[in-house]
């Protein structure tokens, strides 16, 4: 299971962290009882697919139709439709998994910006090859996504007739209505769901995000089991658990005038992990004005870039480590170099991994004394099951920091307001009034 | 040129900005007159390597041979000397680049992490190919980079021999000392220059940049005399020029308790610009507990993630808008759909490009109406001379901005103290003294 230690954080105190008792025990109540603002999203919790049940297989039938006869897996999604399942095959699958011939089909991305160009550059990555879509989206009107699958939709007509492509193409989205589900019914697309009450950046763990990531070769059930067996360990330890202290450390250093977590790895392949983090918590927590801003770092590459920052710039940092316990396999070991011009031969016979382990020692201490604190969530590392007990540690925690925050962690109305004004610049119906003023304001631009 | 408005920053008067002149003129002086702190490491203002001079040239003549007779060229670096490269080849030449069948060698970045799992990658990515290796590392005893390029070298000479292997690895280093310049001389290796008055974040413009840039098939000579046209022009205008407004913007952000910059970019294929631009900023100016914290950001994409956060969230942010000119080539236009099921016929015959753009100035007004402010930095666009404007106006902004702090803004004191650490921890030769003390504090942790 996932661990939480702040010892190390040396200015902190057991009595810091009591202070927040009181919140933390609401913040319990409102996610077990679920009797806090924005419960009618807590599907998560209890994450809606077990493993081997017959959803599961349902989806896991699909994967193995779609790694039969598919060279190449587009999965179409923005926001929480995509960066779960990214973040899962990366940090299984390296981030090289496209290029690496290991029999799994290519996954590529898109529908997640209007960049023409990554979309040509996909599209010509998919010429000469056997193509599946997943297409995900709750409404069919998210603009990215949509906009990319009228293309999409188009190209795999085309290139294997109408009946076809609809054998093709799968489609995540409302259980009952909305654009894509009509779509997908007229057309016969095998359709997957996504829960009415659990939002996009808490759904790699249904059919969002366990598709695409089953098609790439990730055992789901393991990924699925593992935030199983994490949910009954938090929750048979009341309010003791980890991931609430980890909520608990983040208000004690929020109290403290830090207003920035950084999530740390030490794993270049965690890099989306990240990203999905940044999702997770900024989302949940930056609204009213509150929140503590999320970024994320790859060491030991960024120590030699936001490096100098974390030691000796502005104060307003702490970083949270993602810790994989054990070590890797197959890392390479340092070869013995009789001239050791470069005098690294103290390092002779050792492996990468062993260095990378004395690189985070070695940091976390040089942080610490330069007045960065360190939090660790320790978890088992690369392999499906560790993950997803990772994946529902930080839920468990998101969801507590953010009622401790006294917001409603789970809606997102802001992301609202960039999207009224650009469907009024792009004179989409409905939006007319706003038009007149945003042009006179954009004049002044 | 590269342009900057910040008129569309309602809250900011002339006054605020003109509030800062002495700051700025002294800055100023500093940079033009080499009078400052840190002035021997001002080499990169006057751009060493100008586009057709003989370095130029034979930067031009390695990466020609490089690719005329490899399909992949490794890069072994860290910091300084990878990010600038990546950058410039992935906005120039798509993050997919190494997947597109277009004539040019792959290029992979290693060396810039103890990931083992990465180096395996790659490395499994030169099978069968025709490999080239650029080593860059002014000491040559960066960990990270020799302990890579131990291993690289090996597998150079399994595959080719010796001496064909020395024709294959070109090195950037210091010019006359150091471990890796004592090899290579030894091995007979070319050599390129990692001056000693230009630090690693500011190196992109010369051979460390420049030779990656040019095997991977970037016009190096557009890009140059983009920077040098940059410079001339910065120069000419004194101490209104654009650069130097948006340093003085920066302090006006930060006077007002803003504590973090967001680079925000709508093209994926900026997304390591972001992170060089973390780099330079950020190690410039975080020390003495100052500066601000510099983070980056792809919409539309992550608007659908952080945008709650830009747009509700805790007010210490400002934005800072890279944005090209001018319209992108190729890009798709969305489909009419007779059906019209996710009500986006309203943009049928319109490009992903100009949606873009509208996307931009939606957000933007919307960002600002929920107090987050945006500055914008105009710059020519996705082709090699409008990349080296950019790139030269950052660093003449990046060089003002931090001595307006008051630091200086081209050391990077703070970086070695995880190194120390490190090198205790791992038995390093001479860090007998503080390895005890070390040992005890990680019992704690």
């Amino acid at each position: 299971m996932v661990g939480f230690r702040y010892k190390q954080a040396q200015s902190v105190a057991e009595t810091d962290v009591r202070a927040f008792d009181g919140l933390l025990k609401k913040a319990d109540e409102y996610i077990k009882n679920g009797s806090g603002r924005g419960s009618d999203f807590l599907g998560w919790r209890d994450i809606g697919i077990r493993p081997g049940d017959a959803e599961h297989e349902r989806i896991k039938a699909a994967a193995a139709r779609i790694r039969a006869n598919s060279d190449v897996l587009l999965v179409v999604g923005i926001g929480g439709s995509y960066l779960g399942a990214r973040a899962v095959i990366e940090y299984l699958k390296t981030p090289y998994h496209n290029q690496l011939k290991n029999g799994d089909p290519e996954v590529y991305f898109i529908g997640n910006s209007f960049s023409g160009r990554e979309f040509n550059a996909v599209m010509s990555l998919c010429e000469g090859k056997r193509v599946s879509v997943n297409v995900i989206s709750k409404s069919g009107t998210t603009t990215e996504s949509a906009v990319a699958f009228r293309l999409v939709k188009k190209y795999m007509e085309e290139c294997y007739g109408r009946e076809e492509a609809a054998k093709r193409i799968f489609a995540t989205t409302d259980a009952r209505r909305g654009a894509l589900k009509s779509l997908a019914d007229k057309e016969g697309y095998e359709c997957f769901v996504v829960p009415d009450d659990v939002g996009g950046r808490f759904s790699v763990l249904t059919a969002v995000g366990l598709l695409p990531a089953e098609a790439a070769g990730v055992d789901t059930g393991a990924l699925l089991a593992g935030a199983v067996a994490e949910r009954e360990s938090l929750f048979a330890a009341g309010l003791d658990n980890p991931a609430y202290t980890y909520a608990v450390l983040r208000h004690v250093m929020l109290s403290r005038g830090k207003k920035c977590e950084v999530l740390v790895s030490y794993d270049p392949d965690f890099r989306f992990m990240g990203e999905w983090y940044k999702q997770l918590f900024g989302e949940s927590e930056g609204k009213e004005h509150k929140g503590l801003f999320p970024a994320s770092v790859t060491y030991s590459s960024d120590l030699h870039s936001l490096g100098q920052f974390v030691q000796e710039g502005s104060p307003i940092l702490f970083e949270t480590i993602a810790l994989p316990r054990g070590s890797e396999k197959d890392s390479p070991r340092v070869p013995f170099d009789k001239e050791n011009g470069d005098g690294l031969n103290f390092l002779a016979g050792k492996t990468f991994d062993e260095i990378n382990e004395r690189a985070m020692l070695g940091t976390l201490l040089a942080h610490r004394d330069g007045g960065t604190e360190s939090l660790i969530v320790d978890f088992g590392g690369r392999d499906a099951r560790s993950l997803g007990e990772l994946i529902y540690f930080f839920f468990i925690a998101c969801a507590a920091s953010g009622y401790m925050l006294e917001v409603n962690p789970f809606d997102q109305p802001g992301v609202e307001a960039y999207k009224k004004n650009m469907f009024a610049l792009l004179g989409k119906p409905g939006y007319e009034e706003g038009k007149a003023a945003l042009e006179e304001k954009i004049k002044l631009i």
